[in-house]
């Protein structure tokens, strides 16, 4: 499961990331995301203080660069093209937050067709009419079951090659 | 000047790039996209008819799935991570309507703190709030006009390296 | 530690990167490969046989794509520049054998500054003069003893930033 | 035809590239090259010189960074990763010299199945037996004539897609 959400991110958006990375490791899933500080190290602090796995995906290429709860550390020396790794490495995004780097990765989540959850996120619209495309929670217990139900929804409609 | 769309567009926007183009080879701009099909494609013809220059950064590995009106072809092989490219090339965006892979390109050129000028294109809020990051337009003279405008602000308040 | 070689390799190259993987993996070291088949399969067998934990680093958007002994699967979707994320996650390289795609590998790991082993791999020279920046040996446990030990000699030689 | 070469390179070196640069100019390639300083340079002065087109594929974010005879500056952002896309965007590859990213280059050039031509370049050997992968010569004109009768051949092999 990736999470995403900005390395300057509000008190309020950190403890939700925090909590939200402690559900998802309570369920099981290892989580995924940039590296860095903000929502990312909240997530991956939430996530082993839940017994779970972490992966960062850093947009440098210093590994020791990650936050101190990342368990692997990918140093990409991409920049800011290491978004869409980090989509593209889990099943469905959860979105808390975020900034502009948070939408790309919306964006490329939703471009792959891969489910995103939003706590206190981004809101899309085109032509004065919203776009529904992510599914919104308020609460890091909701967006964890929302998010792992959708990945199981759309592993059940597909064949794997 | 990047400009973005929808490899399957409305012929709304294909007209709306293509005069695109023109407006900015007319103002002596180089057009940089994504090389393919639809918006791209109409806003490479718009450009040569206008007596511009166009680059066309692709997804794959094979100049010649470029458009045909793309005179400089880079094949990254990066799939959708040539969006970045698309937009680190250039100096201001502008988005002609637009599905995900432009809303991530909208996404990356803010992160990049690059002006981005819109038309018929996504909009953004956060709590309920629009985010009024993209300079909207209806008409292609206007969009190329503003874009070239806050391009020369840019460089003045920008003291180069 | 990096282990790279060929996906079609030779039986000889196949046992040396299981008894690689074992080696690493009872030394300590986590093993990062491409992810896919032949050494890099072999190599991640034997990590995972030797008790270790193994990342791949795939090519593919797609996961399920990696060798069934990966414990974490990165999902890049960028084609070959997937080598330079294989080198720059890790502290040295082993080079297994190999074809071009290791060659990359090889040549970023140099171009780095990182340490790289090689058994059975590629012999460089300019000029007519050997340039000897590969460490070579014939044995998996002389090659993962002398990876970890350059290791170990560049982090003491290093101030971390 | 991507030119490849260190960035700080002999004086021989930097006379052979702008020669090249001119020769290709004068038989109608267009050079595409890493647009930094060192040979990249050269060839990219020298193709100006004989009237032909220049393109630098820049590892930074800033397309002010390339060298002033570079025509269109792409900013990839992504550090060396840009080396494949300099081999990417040509059908075959000349390699002056050159350090660790041009071994970088060469490797995924052949890996790639695209001609590649050297002078006073890597000389690559495994087993302790050449592996003559790189057709040499010693002057810009011979260079240039090969590399591009090399890419003829090649298209007269292939169905275009």
């Amino acid at each position: 499961m990736a999470v995403v959400g900005a390395g300057d991110a509000t008190g309020h958006d950190l403890q939700v990331a925090e909590d939200l990375g402690r559900e998802l490791a309570g369920r099981g899933a290892v989580v995924v995301c940039g590296g860095l500080g903000g929502v990312m190290e909240a997530v991956c602090r939430g996530a082993r203080e839940g017994g779970g796995h972490t992966i960062g995906i850093l947009p440098g290429d210093d590994r020791l660069h990650a936050n101190p709860h990342v368990d692997v550390a990918v140093a990409t020396g991409l920049g800011e093209a290491r978004n869409l790794l980090v989509v593209r490495t889990a099943d469905a995004v959860v979105a808390v937050g975020g900034e502009y780097g948070t939408l790309s990765e919306i964006a490329f989540a939703l471009r792959l067709g891969k489910p995103v959850v939003g706590i206190s996120t981004w809101e899309l619209a085109k032509g004065g009419r919203p776009v529904d495309a992510i599914v919104r929670f308020t609460t890091a217990a909701e967006a964890a079951t929302a998010a792992l139900a959708a990945i199981s929804r759309q592993a059940a409609d597909t064949t794997v090659d």
